[in-house]
């Protein structure tokens, strides 16, 4: 069995006819006009190939392809059909479509697999409406409630609860539609890179060898604000100097702890922060990732040391805090080998890399075991209108997710 | 002969009741009620010493005390009378007072000097009214003129020339007002040090070597924006950490070249800065400034070479653009040898420095001979409420501007 690159194309190019603005690139945030659109698109092919389709309380949909044991825990695979504000058309798109597309191949070649196969598209991934990202799966797996719905809103304040209510959700039945730990075999996910390895590094598919958890940091060093001319160099106590020594050894930090950890300092402040003072003040933030949590903790501690020497150094004081922290996600060793087998069979050019964004797949961690599947973002481009990935890629990561998705099945 | 520290402090203190803010400290913009009742104060006092009271065309205010050779090129000493909003009472004040003293304990023991001695009461030395600091002295020394003062303009947005106008003074007179080189010996000024050096460093006196010149720079680093997350360390192109290891070089930079150097990086900014995101560009100022040009040179060839080896080393381009510079002035030897020798006679705690600030000494350089001397600033506070000097080291710096004044007239 295999999939139909021309099938996948087609049904990429239609969803990007769902656009709700005149911007550049595609605009479809979830409960718009164009997302329901989109949903009955969709649910339409499901019905049609013979799948039951359900939507729970906020708008996530699961199509199920029976087994020939219904009784036992279903794969499912998919991902988000809504973009982020002039986004492109391959996030969330590219494994909703490829996780659709396996259930097209199961039911054109009369397949029966053992174990049900559910396709879900998940809704209000990308955080569009209500500034919470992955909205529909922390809603699915118990991290979000009907409390919580009440008081997320849109920038217009319009609650989170009411605008999936006047789309025609019912958030009001989420207790019912939690799903508990054990009732899904497996979730996978095909997802473009979103960044540039794979497509620097010519690989086509990326398999996931751990999902990156972060522990993010706030490093600020006080010293003592002088006049930028009349202060001399022995007796400054320069908060820039102690930040610029602690950060320029952040990128190493990382090198050297693990091959899959990265550090990144993306804010930085100084105050007063201007030309001809010694600044007062100088803080920035240090997120810290990897697929280990151990190595997480030893960079923080090399980060909280180093800190303190810069600060000794340079006469002022530094205050580590640690902000929001999430755990690394194991991805389990069967899942890699069969994908590994699978890709090997398929003949495919795979690397093994961690992922380091949030992705659905890291909250349906909480409640299966998850697999995901990277295909190559050009120029690692997202999360814009040039955002764009090869159709040849899509239809060899969804052949991986399709064989993957067979040997689960038949478990 | 020697200074009053009584009536210095009785002068200083007066001044300080000339205030025309609610706000703690003092805040007397130049050109103010309070300003004009400070003038006159100080007026009163020059003409009961029989001195003749000239006020050019912006309120610079000169003091003449006749010497017995009236031809010759006057010697001449003062500092501003004007505040920043909420300052102290010691900024500028110190050296008015100072220099009218030294008039004052020459009158009082009938002493004729051979030169004419004048004590110079400049105006809006601080920038509060029009945001262009030493305006007082850029006119009198020719580098502002009407057209400018029409451009220029309070936070109301009425213009200096309406401002000054209406405050009595004369602004088209500007041009038969402004003095050419030559016509003075030298001028001088006693000043607060306003930085922390002699305070730390327990030293009474700071006779300036050299007034620092300034070069500005603003760096950029330009790399990639990327995922925190999904960009592993070897490919990304991180401006944070050329830009962090080249500001951790400046410091060493300013010393290694010279010993009186200094740089700053006051100013950094991030874009887009946001903790997520490995940014796009980073760039940040550096401060440069020496009493020598050749170092000033030396360091911002040293910042290139450093800049542009970051960038190299993290996949990024860099652009450096030097902004405003100003030369440094030197201090002639005959100046500093006689406020050295004076120093050693009176058994003053001295040591030579530069001035990194700038004061009406820096445009009076560009006509004549200058002289500083610092005392010291409690704590380095200066331009706040707590500004604070010991009236001792006040009166010790007068008796060294008045011996120096001395040695100047007679020759």
């Amino acid at each position: 069995m295999e999939t139909s690159l021309e099938r996948i194309k087609q049904t990429i190019t239609d969803l990007s006819k769902f656009n709700s603005s005149e911007l550049p690139g595609i605009s479809r945030f979830s409960y718009s006009r164009d997302d329901l659109k989109a949903r009955k698109y969709l649910m339409d092919i499901c019905t049609g190939l013979g799948l039951a389709v359900r939507v729970d309380a906020v708008g996530n949909i699961f199509a199920r392809y029976e087994g020939s044991e219904p009784e036992l825990e279903p794969v499912v695979s998919g991902s988000h059909i809504d973009s982020v504000k002039s986004g492109g058309m391959f996030d969330g798109i590219v494994g909703s479509v490829g996780a659709l597309e396996c259930a097209r191949v199961m039911k054109e070649n009369g397949y029966i697999p053992k174990r049900p196969f559910e396709v879900v598209f998940y809704a209000e991934e990308e955080g569009s409406n209500f500034q919470v990202p992955v909205m529909g799966s922390k809603i699915l797996t118990g991290k979000l409630g009907i409390d919580d719905l009440k008081k997320m809103k849109t920038l217009d304040g319009e609650t989170a609860y009411d605008t999936i209510k006047k789309a025609g959700f019912e958030p009001d039945k989420i207790p019912e539609d939690v799903i508990p730990e054990g009732r899904i075999k497996a979730a996978l996910e095909l997802h473009i890179e979103q960044s540039v390895r794979l497509d620097l590094e010519k690989h086509t598919i990326g398999i996931i060898e751990g999902i990156a958890g972060c522990q993010w940091y706030r490093v600020t060093f006080k010293g003592k604000q002088n006049h930028a001319g009349a202060t001399p160099m022995h007796l400054r106590q320069d908060p820039m100097c102690a930040a610029s020594e602690c950060i320029s050894k952040v990128k190493d930090m990382a090198k050297e702890t693990s091959p899959t950890a990265v550090a990144t300092v993306g804010f930085i402040e100084a105050k007063p922060n201007i030309p001809n003072a010694i600044p007062a003040e100088v803080s920035f933030t240090v997120d810290i990732r990897d697929i280990k949590n151990e190595s997480m903790d030893e960079i923080a501690e090399k980060l909280v040391a180093e800190a303190e020497n810069a600060a000794k150094a340079n006469g002022c004081t530094v205050e580590c805090e640690c902000g929001a922290t999430s755990k690394a996600i194991e991805i389990r060793d069967y899942m890699k080998e069969t994908m590994k087998e699978e890709a090997d069979k398929l003949g495919l050019d795979y690397i093994f890399m961690p992922s380091g964004a949030v992705h659905d797949s890291n909250y349906m961690a909480e409640i299966t075991d998850v697999g995901m599947i990277f295909v190559p973002s050009i120029d690692g481009r997202s999360h814009v209108p040039e955002e764009k990935t090869d159709f040849e890629h899509i239809k060899l990561g969804a052949d991986l997710l399709l064989n993957t998705i067979l040997r689960l099945t038949a478990e």
